[in-house]
């Protein structure tokens, strides 16, 4: 296929059904608005243009596409989905080439597929348009697509107007099509309204190409790929469905999930080889794992470079702009944010690590805190490799603990530790003998008295 | 229907195969006992009387229904279901009405349904007693009912004494039933114990009733409304069944539930519209949550209320008596108990709040603890608007920070701050220069020598 | 049966689609490998010998099977199974019973099905060997086993050289087979390779004693306990399997399980009566837990005993050689290990008891930390019973705190405190009026001028 190709997305739909203030296109799936998930696969194909049809909460789908290079072209009235594809055909003015017609709530399409309905639109039999169809488990009240064998349709029927014979035909409209710009034009010109609800359905143009002689062709994809959202229920299903698939590649490619339907990846996971993965683990985006890296239960990561060898959790969250070294170590109850770990540095309890630095080998007490944040401004800390951070510890940045320092359990380190120095900031520890005894017998008392 | 009700609910039974010392009736479904949501859905109907037959362990049953107003009787023996709606006639002598039998192990049969079999009841053709019947995916060995296309019962025969005509039915009966007070009293004292077991069924009352020239009527319900609770496995798919019920609502009334499978509900969790939910949180009862909060992924949360706005967990523990103001924020591996944060105000990591008041944009820094407790009494603490605590700080109750107030990261607060003050309690930080890498070598000629 | 008997288990393939640098047989299913599962299953029957056909990677399977007293033999050639069966042969030279032959990554075979093989093998009417068969539902591309209702094998039949008629069978041939010493490898010295792999097939040996005069014959069990490992995702479909059994077993013995399929148990973990498990709780190897203990939403649990009444969690981390006694608390966000705790001590929030000793009735404060681990050698903290340790506490091992003695909130406790006594460590607490004041206004200056 040499033809350039151009995207047209609708996008205009009000989405009443998600009861929501987020525009319904805008929505994410595994981390990533479901709109964006659609335009991702369009780009796969390097279309000249992509172009999304508004209307409805435009300035929200509008800040989300236009940073990608993406243009919109607004639907004012919403006289159906013929209607809206001619919204854009302005845009489209001196374009030549073909033209998919998509959906920004059925964003599960991919490229391959795209692929394929392109190439089916410039099969020898050149047909007007392609339809892009589908075998629901229940095939409910979707328009049926009566084709030959060769996916040669021969009408698409609505489910209201269709026969019986018609309804038992498995064979469902998607909605998507493709044909060639100047067709997909002319075709949509001669739509009419003409039906109860007074609307220009975009199917129609089957129709209208066959009163002019021209037939349309079917290409069949897996139902899950052409799943609509249109409500939070549908949202979850799809969600689920992509989910799964994701896990099973991951396990293809050498993660061993102990429970994989407990794993929830975000769009742009990466994992090596040999990761092992307990229950419950939850990838928010920009995640890279090396090999061997083992992730315990319950951990919570995003933003986060893992190097071989290191482990993690159970219970650990991995904020944005966190990088583990090779062999590093973070534990239970620890949270790291912007905090970079060299090769084989251990925070394995109770710890808080913002915006800091930890050296090679360095290794982190329970209970330690960085002390980023003033209220108004952060900080960083430096902890060099070697250091060893007693337990208990509040470390109050801007500060630097010096290579193979110590700093005493319980201290508050307020200036910079020296290279190979101990640190400590520790009241006496005083006794006051048969206090606790004579506490215990008061308090009892005051009790019982009570 | 004007006649006044009453609810005979059966609760005799000993339960030996859920191998517990609870009362059968009493293990929890979404955080409630299973005796109190059938209560809660025969209440809807405002019943005159409610009356559960006693048995075992009437001691626990009583205890948890007495505090609602709900009568009990004890069935001192054994002698089957017929038997043990007998046990209610001496405490409704002079009742003139209608009479739900019910089941404390079937619990989930809804208000609507319950008023479905009242309303047949007093239908046209005045049947004797009304059954309530379903279609399990397996009838197995349940009684069958044998009715007409009016739900005119012919008769119910018990699986052993069925025809295989008779086994082929797929309508079962449920062995709950609506009657009149007086048919129903009539009809059990003719019931007799003729069977292999000698026992007093229940059922036997729409024979007598045919016997005596009167029809009973069937109506239909999903099976899964009636599934009754015998072991821990039932209970599970009873509580599983609940929640994907729980979880189509919210999601239906504008909640997004990313992985609906893993988020538990208790019977009285309110939801607000726009609220996130991630994988993994566990609601207790007693939470409410308004429009537009965010819970993060492994939170658990009971009695509490929480603002619009709101942002809790990961990891976020809100234990009962925790109010979160508009948009404040409890973040990973923090403990809230009768805990009041105003607007804006924030708890990000690693603290426990317990007995305390936390003012309008406070800031709560990293491993804070409320010393709330001295092993004898609990203590409250106050901190004002604006406040800032430092990380890793103690504060001892009873203790105020005022207003705008800042502590310092690391100290024990024992008295009240003023407002707009500096509080500190730190030992002087030291440095041994050299002690670290002595230290080391030290250590490590002592390793080696192991 | 009285013949001894001796397993060969073969375990010498590559398991490449793995993709793993661990031994394929050597991946865990509930915590345990694979091939000890099975390996545990087989000396159920009390075997005189177990040999394990080992070949690539035989150093890993040779380290998880020789502390067990299991024998390897090595399969230098990968000739196929019928060959791999004959390198045990040497081993078993002048061995007279009965032989079992199991594949390592076939784990799920139940001893109680190897007992039924045998008992086959011994039955009047003496099969040479005995097939094990089942039903999958997709039979697919298994082997076909043609027998009569008897169970006797006319043969066994490779899908790709199957009838139509003998593919429309849908009893399928595991692989395992069980025969006396002396037939088994009579019939595996005339097993040919005349086919198009040119490999040596175990199940030829059927078709062998055919031409000999000998019949076979096949019991059958469900498809799920022959279910074979060759993937990541087979491995997670056995684990799945597993756990569902392990579950409806926990459930029938009288525990709650809010959630089932949301609980991962080990290969050991021992549950009380009258437990409760909230959603969410993985159990590592080696737990026991008593009567009525209640386990919270989020724990992850290995190495622990926990005795009765005692509650754990939410988010409660227990490491190995943690002893909980009864009615003990650990709570949310603790970490225990090798920690004893007594009757009724309670450590309830944000704490890390590592090498240490509470006695009973000892109440350990939020943010308390065992400073038990100096970057070389680990000590042992001992709290008496009675004690009370106040919050954000560090007790710096090895250290005692005793009987009836309270540490105050914030303490560094860096020497032995003596019973009934109070142990401080804390610098005056100071004020600067307005300090907080002038901070905010100079900052808010600074962030405005950004």
């Amino acid at each position: 296929m040499t033809a350039p190709i151009a995207a047209i997305i609708l996008a205009a739909g009000k989405g009443t059904r998600m009861k929501s203030d987020t525009h319904k296109v805008l929505h994410p799936i595994a981390g990533r608005p479901m709109l964006l998930h659609l335009i991702h696969s369009v780009a796969a194909l390097e279309p000249a243009r992509t172009i999304v049809v508004v209307g409805a909460g435009r300035e929200q789908v509008e800040a989300a596409v236009h940073p990608l290079g993406v243009e919109t072209v607004e639907q004012v009235e919403q006289l159906g989905t013929a209607h809206a594809v001619l919204e854009a055909k302005p845009a489209l003015d001196g374009f030549e080439g073909d033209v998919l017609v998509l959906f920004g709530d059925v964003p599960r399409v991919g490229a391959g597929t795209l692929a394929r309905m392109l190439e089916r639109l410039h099969a020898e039999d050149a047909p007007a348009t392609v339809a892009l169809g589908f075998r629901p488990a229940d095939p409910g009240a979707y328009g049926r697509v009566i084709a030959d064998s060769e996916g040669r349709i021969d009408r698409i029927v609505e489910f209201k107007d269709a026969s019986p014979e018609e309804r038992a035909v498995t064979l469902c409209n998607s909605g998507l099509f493709a044909a060639r710009a100047a067709d997909l034009f002319d075709l949509l010109a001669k739509v009419g309204n003409d039906n109860a609800a007074g609307e220009y359905y975009l199917p129609d143009i089957v129709t209208v190409a066959a009163s002019a002689g021209r037939h349309s062709a079917v290409i069949e994809v897996p139902a899950a790929e052409v799943a609509g959202i249109n409500s939070r229920g549908e949202l979850a299903a799809v969600e689920a469905e992509w989910q799964r698939d994701r896990r099973a590649r991951a396990m293809a490619e050498g993660a061993t999930l102990i429970a994989p339907e407990t794993v929830w990846f975000a769009y742009d996971t990466r994992l090596g080889r040999d990761v092992l993965i307990e229950p419950n683990v939850f990838f928010g985006p920009g995640v890279e794992i090396a090999d061997r890296v083992t992730v315990h239960a319950f951990s919570h990561i995003e933003g986060a470079t893992i190097a071989s060898g290191a482990v993690v959790g159970p219970y650990a969250r991995l904020r944005p702009g966190t990088v583990l070294g090779e062999d590093a170590k973070v534990g239970n109850f620890v949270e790291t944010k912007k905090a970079v770990l060299g090769k084989g540095a251990k925070a394995n309890h109770l710890t808080y690590l913002g915006d800091a630095e930890v050296g090679a080998g360095a290794n982190i007490g329970a209970g330690t805190i960085t002390c980023n944040y003033d209220g108004f401004f952060k900080y960083r800390t430096n902890i060099g490799a070697g250091a060893f951070i007693g337990s208990n510890s509040a470390l109050v940045a801007p500060v630097t603990i010096g290579r193979d320092a110590t700093v005493a359990a319980g201290s508050v380190i307020t200036r910079d530790v020296e290279p190979g120095a101990l640190a400590l900031s520790r009241a006496r520890q005083e006794a006051k003998p048969g206090w606790g005894t004579r506490f215990r017998e008061v308090m009892k008392a005051r009790k019982a008295a009570k």
